[in-house]
């Protein structure tokens, strides 16, 4: 007997057709004798109309009563999932975030999970209740509602396996799993049934949009395995069919580069004729920590001319506007101008072998090259190589990397 | 300085645009010096979209289920006033059910207000911050949601108002007040000023859906005057127009007759040949009542034959189905056979005056009889005469007695 968290997203609860369809999934795990407790998201669409309701009234909307509205959507599903459960046969009931409750600090709108009461829960799972959570929601300790963020309910569901020391926390999704590349720009991407945290977490962080970064972070801490698998596939019982994500010491057959990301939200920004002497890269992204915007990519030009140098780095393209207006009310930094480029993406080659390989980097540099695209920016980590790109160039330079890294075939090849 | 509670009805806040529109009259009253709390229904539609998810899953869905998915409409439509406050520079912020908190029983769908906290909203009403609170919904001592029965959102004003001890509650709909019956069956109906809160009870629970019966009977108990007006009618100041609901004694003029309702929820069901000895009404009406399934209208037939009898009974159309379950399972009472008639309307005449002016049933029975409708129930209270008529003849019986009582014209006829 498994203590089991199920999450669901929003495409696999979009309608009440599919939210039985999820209560079936929940009710055969809960025949072979397991525990579990379900997180659902919002129907698909009722989040983005949530938030796009609160922006046509205002742009500089109070986050606290945005995350009051946008809140409602999980609240919604997850009373739903429970009477489609008690439909079955199954004793279920829905607990809300302040219910729980699952605390948070108070930074609304991406609130940070501090702690998840489970006492009452884990009475509730040892008398065979199913528990039902809506995603993405918690409160303060003010009791006031917060949310995680846009794709939060991942986050809610490890935070949740974590919390009540589940054995796993599946991920039913739109897609069967985690692939080497985006499936839709590269066809023969192949399906990694093995990832390390580490490694999914680059791929998250780098637009591969299966999981939340922040969930993926959760489960490396915690060491939840997370199962990611599809909701509109049959069930298979103990042979749950997806990518697992765990512990690197788990994976046997280490592959040097497990896939290739992209990334076409952010967009870059170059400070011109800054001068160029210590402190200066503080004094411009310290504003911009403080407007809660991140920075990516960064890269300073290594020669001066005068005295003076150009900085240049990526933002999300969401938050783009509201980075200009910081710079733009700089007092404490001159420059002579920004250039705003929103036309490009980021391309990445990730992979835990990497740490032991040399000729990584090169291959990707060759290829590119190889395809006449220019690279504008390269950042590196341990297990992964990224660089800035003309957007429409993306497609080409997934492509051409995912074949030359030798990913559509199973074979380990650097 | 006043204290007002000002409510929005569902299409009074149906989209941005009326929530803008409703705010700007929030505002207006906070400019006059006023403290002021809001109370908000969902937006149109939100509801009735919302209890049919439930439904469509189970027509015997757990009801506090169903209060948790149904309750969000309004938390959305608070959080957005709220937001549309602030950006018109007022201090404001939503007050969910479970946060102020706003005590029900365990109820669920219908629940009933037991006692709001306001020590801390009346510290932020004195400090100038408008409050803003969710309609419909309020808290179980389990920390459940509850809801309070449709158009329950009318009582959780009056209830604000009784635990605010504000001056006035003022009660914005698509309307312009309570007319003297149904504007879109009688054009000349004519608006009334003021009324007393015993005949606003009649009307209200009679289908003059204005106000929830309830409210009405809060405001009787508390003594809060109640305030009926349009939300699309410019803003006017102390000269409110509209219907105020008020006690009897601040009402000089007293018209005899008020108003004609009707109501077409109810469903007609005759029990035939139930045994005629004491306690057969109990054992009947005693399995509705736990089933909580409001009977209305009671005949029981005169004359028995072979000591049997039949009785007649009305019960909301929407109870139909479980009413008719709940008779047909008795195992305790013995009858031949259930008549149903759904297309049935109750029609009714209603009146402060009456208590002391004879000829006022005899005046309804004449006109109905002049114009060949059949009354198949009557049932009357000191100010109300309410007859079950066949349902296609409504329009013609309400026009008829708007006529025969005078009431077009702003003359005392009986």
């Amino acid at each position: 007997m498994a203590l089991i968290v199920m999450k669901f997203g929003g495409t696999s609860v979009a309608d009440i057709e599919k939210i039985e369809n999820a209560a079936d999934k929940v009710v055969k795990e809960v025949e072979r004798g397991n525990k579990v407790t379900v997180v659902v998201s919002a129907m698909s669409g009722v989040t983005n109309q949530l938030v796009e309701y609160c922006s046509e009234i205002s742009s500089l909307y109070d986050v606290r009563e945005y995350d009051t509205v946008v809140a409602s959507g999980e609240q919604v599903t997850a009373g739903l999932m429970a009477i489609a459960l008690q439909k079955r046969g199954v004793t279920a009931r829905s607990w809300l975030g302040w219910q729980i409750p699952i605390k948070t600090n108070t930074i609304h709108g991406k609130a940070r999970i501090e702690e998840i009461e489970t006492k009452e829960l884990h009475k509730r799972l040892d008398a065979g209740e199913v528990v039902v959570v809506p995603g993405f929601q918690g409160v303060t300790k003010n009791k006031r509602i917060t949310t995680l963020g846009r794709g939060g309910s991942d986050t809610s569901a490890v935070a949740m396996a974590a919390a009540l020391k589940a054995d796993r926390c599946d991920i039913y999704t739109d897609v069967k799993g985690v692939y080497t590349a985006d499936p839709r720009i590269v066809p023969k991407a192949r399906m990694i049934p093995k990832i390390s945290y580490e490694e999914m977490l680059e791929l998250a962080s780098l637009g591969s949009k299966v999981l939340q970064t922040r969930s993926v972070e959760m489960g490396a801490k915690s060491g939840v395995p997370i199962q990611v698998l599809s909701t509109f596939e049959p069930y298979l019982g103990s042979d749950l069919k997806g990518t697992l994500v765990t512990k690197e010491e788990n994976i046997v057959e280490q592959e040097i580069v497990s896939g290739i990301a992209h990334n076409k939200d952010e967009a870059k920004v170059t400070v011109v004729g800054v001068e160029d002497k210590p402190g200066i890269a503080a004094s411009l992204f310290e504003p911009l920590a403080k407007a809660a915007i991140n920075v990516d990519m960064i890269v300073q030009n290594i020669s001066s001319r005068d005295g003076k140098t150009d900085m240049t780095f990526t933002v999300p393209r969401t938050d783009l506007e509201r980075a200009l207006k910081t710079l733009e009310n700089l007092k404490t930094l001159k420059y002579e101008k920004l250039i705003v480029d929103p036309k490009v993406a980021k391309v990445s080659v990730v992979g835990i072998g990497m740490r032991s390989h040399a000729g990584v980097a090169n291959k990707m540099f060759r290829t590119l090259a190889d395809k006449g695209i220019n690279i504008q920016v390269i950042s590196t980590s341990e297990i992964k190589i990224s660089v800035l790109i003309q957007e429409d160039y993306t497609e080409l330079a997934v492509r051409s990397l995912h074949s030359a890294y030798g990913l559509e075939e199973n074979k380990k090849i650097a």
